[in-house]
């Protein structure tokens, strides 16, 4: 079974479940995050108290923690969702958003690293920051494996970097990036990913691929940020097998180990 | 006059008079619930500072308590607005936002129930956790009875729960549950009603036709979750006595009582 | 060369340059202020942080300071921003949303006009409440003189008061005022403009064209609030120097001085 096959597999399943995601994400993109689960099939809460936060956790099946913004009932509440999330077995992304921006963000993001997340999504600049040096091999790569999780690193080509495996997604529209939040948007639909699959791998492919094909779909629809914004909900509503056989350019990468 | 009439006459009264809501919401639904405050005719204002809420709520005509994202700020802000209303003797209406996932804010929504709010629009599961076990009677009228309020439960069917009446109301588009902050903006239109007319019960049911009549106004023009937002707030600024009359499927229940 | 040229070169710089604006806004107009910032060519942030702001500040080319959301968070974080702005000479802007509504927030504003924004940006009714009392000019006037700034108040017909220049602006739509966040993401533009050019009043004549401009192109693509915002934003996207030729109306007026 090819990526493509795994992914439209992955997307059945989230609408047959509509699991339900908690998301501790930034003011800008709450309203959009839930309007992607939304319409992605899955059933979003975005609740930041921490009077409640383990609650909403609980009764969730993954967990997404976006860093921008970092603010005091965010960092009151993070730590109590990851704790909880760990104790249940939730599987939980980390989305550590412009951490090459400010070194105390950077700090933060380490620490929760540390907290063993399922995966991370991030995009280049982000994912050289948290690596840090490298021995030659690519920061995806060592984030990877200094953390024992999943990079999932987006930009013109997507990379995901596996405990032993590792693939290219070259889908995607480059309106994307003219629109706030559609990073933060993939992150939540690699929980979603996370909560109906068994692999992490799996479940980044699947979520980068899910929406780079959304954006290409999209980009038949409208040409312009303001009106794409709505198209990629569209698309990722009416996302199907076919248009994921279809569009999907994702392949697994030989690696050099 | 049946409640076709009635809600138009509230919808052209609202853009004759333009009253200012003051609303206290979740963070995802603050932009979508202002926008439709605007489409609507009405003024809305979104501060959450406790040093400020009292001056809001005084220079307005009504008042949203919505808790959807129960955090400390609003938590400080939420008792001064209520006890200005209640000082100013200008309605408001309260969203019990996922009482059902979280024993805190269950909690929080019953102490609040108990400071008169006019009306509480809510969905079944949340009705169902407010009002606790009743004696056979449907949970609304339970919850109506118990805090001398107006329940507005909304679903595929909504149903509006007052002292002595109770109306059905079946108008909708299934696309508006697959958006965020459709329920939380209904709330605010609710709480527009009321700042123009004298009785909960009929604004309740205005609000409940006047929203689900733009949905399915909203219908004719998209047929997925990112196009219909914005077509659901053109719908709404377009509406008008015909479409109103035309489309209302709202009728008074005949009582056991 | 006249207004409309300058816009244009100005428009020209900032795709050009891609400055970085970083936004303390309010909570409703977050994802709009950078979603507008991000079709115009600029690149937004919004930490709100207090340990964070200074290194946005200081990565940034201007800042936006909008109180339209005046909570503790922000409150902590706006004299940082504010002072290292100064101290490492970025311009910034200020957006002084309803301070004709909370007597709080106008002394608050007034304390932050001390601190030397480059430009005002507001209405004529929180431009009446932060001038107080004139002696016979128009606010605005009296707001550039008494703070040595640029007021850029906009209405019907905008007008930008500097130190020895005023000019009119009449481009625009009255759709613009039935939608949330628009007057805001105009000081976000206020600011994108700051950040390429040396003159303030260049700057915001150049800002209140562009946006007012983008709104007449967009009221060709919509004719209700809904879609009228992702047409604004395709417009601003699409803006060019042939388009700010034809609509522009921007002059500069005779002054009594």
């Amino acid at each position: 079974m090819n990526l493509a096959q795994t992914t439209a597999l992955m997307l059945a399943d989230i609408r047959e479940r509509k699991p339900r995601v908690h998301c501790i994400t930034n003011d800008a993109a709450q309203a959009f995050t839930a309007d992607t689960l939304l319409a992605l099939g899955a059933e979003p809460s975005l609740s930041l108290a921490k009077s409640e936060v383990a609650d909403f956790v609980g009764s969730s099946d993954a967990l997404l923690i976006n860093l921008g913004t970092l603010d005091e009932k965010r960092l009151s509440a993070i730590p109590v969702a990851v704790a909880f999330a760990a104790q249940t077995g939730k599987p939980w992304v980390l989305d550590p958003v412009f951490v090459h921006r400010s070194p105390a963000r950077l700090d933060y993001a380490a620490a929760l690293l540390a907290e063993r997340p399922a995966a991370v999504r991030c995009n280049q600049a982000e994912c050289v920051a948290l690596a840090g040096g490298g021995n030659g091999a690519a920061p995806g790569e060592v984030l990877a494996a200094r953390f024992e999780t999943v990079a999932a690193v987006t930009g013109a080509v997507d990379t995901v970097y596996g405990h032993d495996r590792q693939a290219d997604i070259e889908n995607g529209h480059v309106l994307m990036s003219r629109m706030t939040a559609t990073g933060c948007a993939c992150s939540a639909i690699v929980a979603a990913c996370l909560a109906v699959g068994e692999d992490p791998f799996a479940a980044c492919v699947a979520a980068l691929v899910i929406w780079g094909v959304a954006g290409e779909v999209a980009g038949d629809m409208a040409s312009a940020p303001g009106t794409f914004r709505p198209a990629l909900l569209d698309a990722l509503y009416g996302l199907n097998a076919e248009a994921i056989d279809k569009h999907a350019k994702a392949a697994l990468k030989e690696t050099a180990s």
